[in-house]
């Protein structure tokens, strides 16, 4: 996989780059920006005590604190990197605080309702543009993170209509910084395409874990065992962090269910096929879907380890 | 992941080993039988002439033939790597041919409809110990396979009541120099859990990737660009063989029904629980899934590198 991130900047992008909440994210935001000179300051705020004394430990930041006024007031640039559901919140607790000119942005993987709920916080001398890095593992929380995560992965941008051209600009120079990929679309867009590439196979993943925790004929212990024919990579995926994920179908449910909607009826196809053993249409089938898993190999956005599973020991650099 | 592959044996199991078929399964068997000192002769057969080309270039063999009869006529131990659906043709071509006290067994990925369909053709004086091995990547074909594939992983063996025990014995021997752990179970039972553990997790990745492909209003080229959120790894496994997966599914039809009606079942209630907004189901039922992760973790299955996207070339030692 082609390594997008360079030599650090000559100048930082911010004087002072603001994260609130540390987790997964924010953590290897943080790393990131250090390591490329992204922002001169960083300022990491933590409602949890443990967490900021983790953030501590580890040296995350320059200043760690539980104040968000405080936290953000000097701020050029603040990212919020919490759960969904809890942006509104985090926005009204901040609004007043954030200075003219400042860009506010977020990390989330649901876009619409994000925006809807921040909007209204919003100071007019404020730009927001909303953001999401498709990237990710199974850990979650300060220590899981690391620096190359970003790495040759997209960020999708999703301004609304009449955001400030030059604040899109600097957050996507911030984000090719962290070595991502930028690409900006409508929010809405950006819902049904990570409805289907991202959201689903969650779903699916925690409920086929679920459906063999609950079988009577099957004991745990054997599928725990028997997991390495294809089990296990879907526990890999239902590790997700369930706060988050909650948040992402409560925040995304239209399109989640229209596309759960989709799946399900293939499912059907499919087990009509096996029921009635039309061999032909499964092999066609099957068949089919292996171009699409070519062309994933093609434009490089596959490896030997796969995202989930990836983790901050397998990164020689952080 | 511990090694369970050690020193090569001092004198080997069988005098002449033949391999059907040489995919993934049947190549790497020949060469951890070769490296581990298995087998002191090995043949392969193989009906396709691309392939014996291929084996032989591969030099996996003492011997590659396409004659059956003359391939199995020596061996001690006789392993069909074919498709499910080809074994009780296989073993018909073959049961004339093999001789007094061979081990007659396979590799299929279902075990009742194996052994009926290759029950009829036994002769009285050969032992058939049906064998599956729980391993495996997506690649196909005699260069895709690799000597640790089966270290520190499953081989459940399947042998009818009254099989000989010493037959079950020297198997069970082959595989855990293979580096296998090895259990036993019925047959029945074993296409059970492997309806919850494989099969259902393949035909849900083969139905999203499938869905996905299908929809309008979200082009191909961005389902495989923001691959990177969970999608991708389920591409992996729904780029594995087609002929093997039909086979699989038309011969497991009652155990993978089964299962995917209650995987059916359970994706209805978190739907339900996604349109009522009902989170507190939803981070339930995320938290309980969490719990299966760790164990697998704990008993050593898991390692950073998934099985599915394993290739030779990870292999530092083939």
């Amino acid at each position: 996989m082609p390594d997008r991130l360079g030599h650090p900047l000559e100048k930082p992008l911010f004087d002072q780059l603001t994260l609130i909440g540390v987790g997964l994210i924010g953590s290897s935001l943080a790393r990131v920006a250090r390591r490329q000179n992204l922002a001169k300051t960083i300022i990491a705020i933590d409602s949890s005590e443990e967490a900021r004394k983790k953030i501590a430990a580890l040296q995350l930041a320059d200043h760690v604190t539980g104040d968000y006024a405080d936290g953000v007031k000097n701020a050029d640039c603040v990212i919020l990197c919490v759960p969904v559901g809890a942006c509104g919140l985090v926005a009204e607790k901040i609004s007043s605080s954030l200075k003219a000119g400042a860009i506010l942005s977020d990390v989330g993987s649901v876009k619409g309702a994000i925006v809807s709920q921040i909007e209204p916080h919003l100071p007019k001398h404020v730009h927001f543009v909303p953001a999401h890095p498709v990237a990710g593992t199974e850990q979650s929380g300060p220590e899981a993170g690391f620096a190359t995560l970003f790495n040759n992965r997209w960020c999708i941008l999703t301004p609304p209509e009449g955001t400030d051209k030059d604040a899109v600009a600097k957050l996507r120079l911030f984000w090719e910084g962290a070595g991502s990929n930028v690409e900006e679309m409508s929010s809405s867009h950006h819902d049904l395409v990570l409805a289907i590439t991202s959201h689903l196979p969650h779903l699916i993943a925690y409920n086929i874990v679920g459906t063999a925790a609950d079988l009577e004929a099957v004991t745990e212990s054997e599928v725990i065992k028997f997991s390495a024919g294809g089990f296990r990579d879907f526990t890999r995926i239902a590790a997700s962090d369930p706060t988050m994920w909650r948040d992402v179908f409560l925040n995304n449910k239209d399109a989640v269910l229209e596309m759960l909607g989709r799946f399900t009826e293939d499912l059907s196809a499919l087990q009509r096929a096996i029921r009635w053993g039309d061999g032909e249409m499964l092999f066609d089938h099957f068949t089919r879907t292996r171009a699409i898993r070519r062309s994933i190999i093609e434009i490089g956005q596959d490896s030997a380890t796969p995202d989930f599973g990836r983790q901050a020991k397998d990164d020689p650099v952080q």
